[in-house]
């Protein structure tokens, strides 16, 4: 909790915390969380991504290895936890195992990323997509730093990746449990809608002659709040703006998320049907536009019940849930296989300086994780 | 016609028409308009509030004054009809009733209101206002011309007013009718309204756990369109308003009219029951407030049948309709009896450049208002 503290002042930012990809304030992260791995005993290096990576390696030939961590990097005006606090429990984990002198069949890998939220370049995991070497060229040519994808690491070197995360959302809490085992981390859907209507004056054009933009927009969020998946508008704009004047235009953003993408194409179907029947009977053009889409992510099954089993034998009750929020465990899942571990937050706030974590869960989580690495250990023994 | 194009090109800002209260445009508006109220033997002056005022006395001793006439300001980027159209035919009817060697038992006054659209001071009908002695001291405040109320004429002196005005909406276009007399002017109230939920990840708050202020909103938007008398929602604004993000946060306007002030006071009654419900129901914090609020007005019951006898006498099927915008009839009406003629646009388009009126109408409306100096002249004589 004080290396959050303390990682937590390092910023680009004065007044509040933002980190950014190769910034300064993230190579100044870089060296003190290496301090700290250097102090656990690992072998410290940055990779040509920028990740920080802290190593502990087996006395086993060819071993494979294990990764541990989450990304260093934050969005601006952020918590202390939200990426940090994987990669802060994971280096706790090796003290302990350290300390209770454990030896490893495997390597064992702490890895901080160095871009997770995008912020810098609007390209989201640009460490771990580097790291897997699953970057689009896309993304490439936004950003200056061209020398990352030679931190591409080999598939054949990994057993498995596991990241510990806040649940920035409210279901742990809810549900008065500390930790949660993700199952998987669902595809997204971005969609861009607009409604074309006819502007006119509020007070002359009468109601069975208008063609309002908002009214329509107004049918299609209650449809959206309403369609079985995890649904969100959270973007609308009315032109043109006036209280006098019917609006003729409105743009909104649509957010469609589920662990089933066929359940998720559905709704998207099923939304479009029913835009279009708004537009039809309004009078009203509809503009449809799919902005984004990925799909969904389940963790590895074996890597996940041993997780599980080590959440129970640490006395808690296991809590399974899936992540509505992208993690870099869904881009590790494209080399290896992933497990996530969720720590309860206050009132789901994330994203936000008030994202909060109690120290007994974080214990209860460096406990699970140092528990996992030595299950896991004994089954490659 | 051709002096509404003359008069449309007398403008602030280059490239589109905006005339604002008292500025050099309205200066040299008053100076064009003036020029052609004298060669229709009109003797002008311009009052202390800027409203040019055309004058055709009586040989009779103490007579009443009939004024007929709109304003000549315009809104920003704004169509040639709005205003300066029941100036212009009001010295047309004047022309053809001195052609004809018409005399008259009253006073007929041609006049320019300076300001009915508020553009300079966001305080609408000065030039009415300060003419009727109706401004109120909250608009003085705002203003640089104090002298204005100088311009206040008394009760006693007038008959009536009559305004020709574009209908700025589709009914006599829809209704297939060249003019319209306006029964009266709706009452209107503006509304501010908030609702306060809580922001949230879009992909980690559960649709059951959310408190989305949108989708509340998006609820009240629909019950608006639905509350059964003219009601509009022009702007709404979501915050924050990231796609990824549940809005936390919104405000929207809400404009009600109708020409019963209870069943327009009813009416929000009802809107702000079913908000406070949605409210309730979904966890939001409602804010509620009026902001402006007028009554509705009631043109004058004879001065309205003459008006619609002289409309059936030019062979036009005679439509009635309420005015849904506010006019300078709407003040003048606290003085003494009006009247108002609406002339049909094209495709209800007012407050654009894009504003157009058939050249046969304005002709039907000069023909009209001649007709109607006339039959009131002869009621008098």
């Amino acid at each position: 909790m004080r290396r959050c503290d303390e990682l937590g002042a390092i910023s680009d930012q004065s007044g509040r915390l933002t980190r950014a990809f190769h910034s300064p304030a993230m190579q100044r992260a870089n060296q003190l969380v290496g301090s700290w791995m250097r102090a656990a005993g690992l072998k410290v290096r940055e990779d040509a991504a920028f990740n920080l990576l802290g190593i502990w390696p087996s006395a086993r030939r060819n071993a494979k290895t294990l990764l541990l961590g989450s990304h260093l990097d934050t969005v601006p005006d952020a918590g202390k936890y939200d990426g940090p606090l994987g990669v802060l429990t994971a280096i706790a984990a090796v003290e302990h195992l350290r300390a209770t002198g454990a030896t490893l069949p495997f390597n064992l890998e702490v890895v901080g990323f160095s871009d997770e939220e995008g912020v810098r370049y609007q390209t989201a995991y640009l460490g771990s997509g580097a790291f897997t070497g699953t970057l689009r060229k896309i993304d490439l040519t936004r950003i200056e730093e061209k020398g990352i994808m030679r931190a591409r690491r080999s598939k054949k070197e990994f057993l498995g990746f596991c990241e510990v995360h806040i649940e920035q959302g409210p279901v742990l809490e809810q549900a008065n449990r500390p930790l949660g085992v993700v199952s998987g981390i669902a595809g997204q859907s971005r969609l861009h809608v607009e409604f074309h209507g006819r502007a006119g004056h509020a007070g002359t054009v009468p109601m069975d002659l208008r063609r309002d933009a908002l009214a329509g927009a107004a049918e299609l969020i209650l449809a959206v709040e309403r369609c079985g998946v995890q649904a969100t508008v959270g973007q609308i704009y009315a032109a043109p703006g006036a209280s006098n004047v019917i609006p003729g235009y409105v743009t909104l953003s649509i957010d469609v998320r589920d662990m089933e993408d066929g359940r998720r194409i559905s709704a998207i179907k099923t939304l479009r049907q029913k835009a279009k029947q708004i537009a039809t009977r309004r009078g009203l053009r509809l503009i449809w536009k799919m902005v984004q889409e990925t799909s969904a992510v389940w963790c590895d099954k074996e890597m996940t019940e041993v997780l599980e089993s080590c959440v129970r034998r640490n006395g808690i009750d296991c809590a399974s849930l899936p992540s509505g929020a992208g993690h870099d465990a869904a881009v590790l899942a494209k080399i290896c296989p992933v497990a996530m571990l969720f720590v309860r937050c206050k009132d789901g706030i994330s994203h936000h300086p008030a994202e909060s974590v109690k120290p007994s869960d974080v214990a209860d989580a460096i406990g699970v994780l140092a528990n996992f690495v030595e299950t896991l250990g004994a089954r490659h023994a």
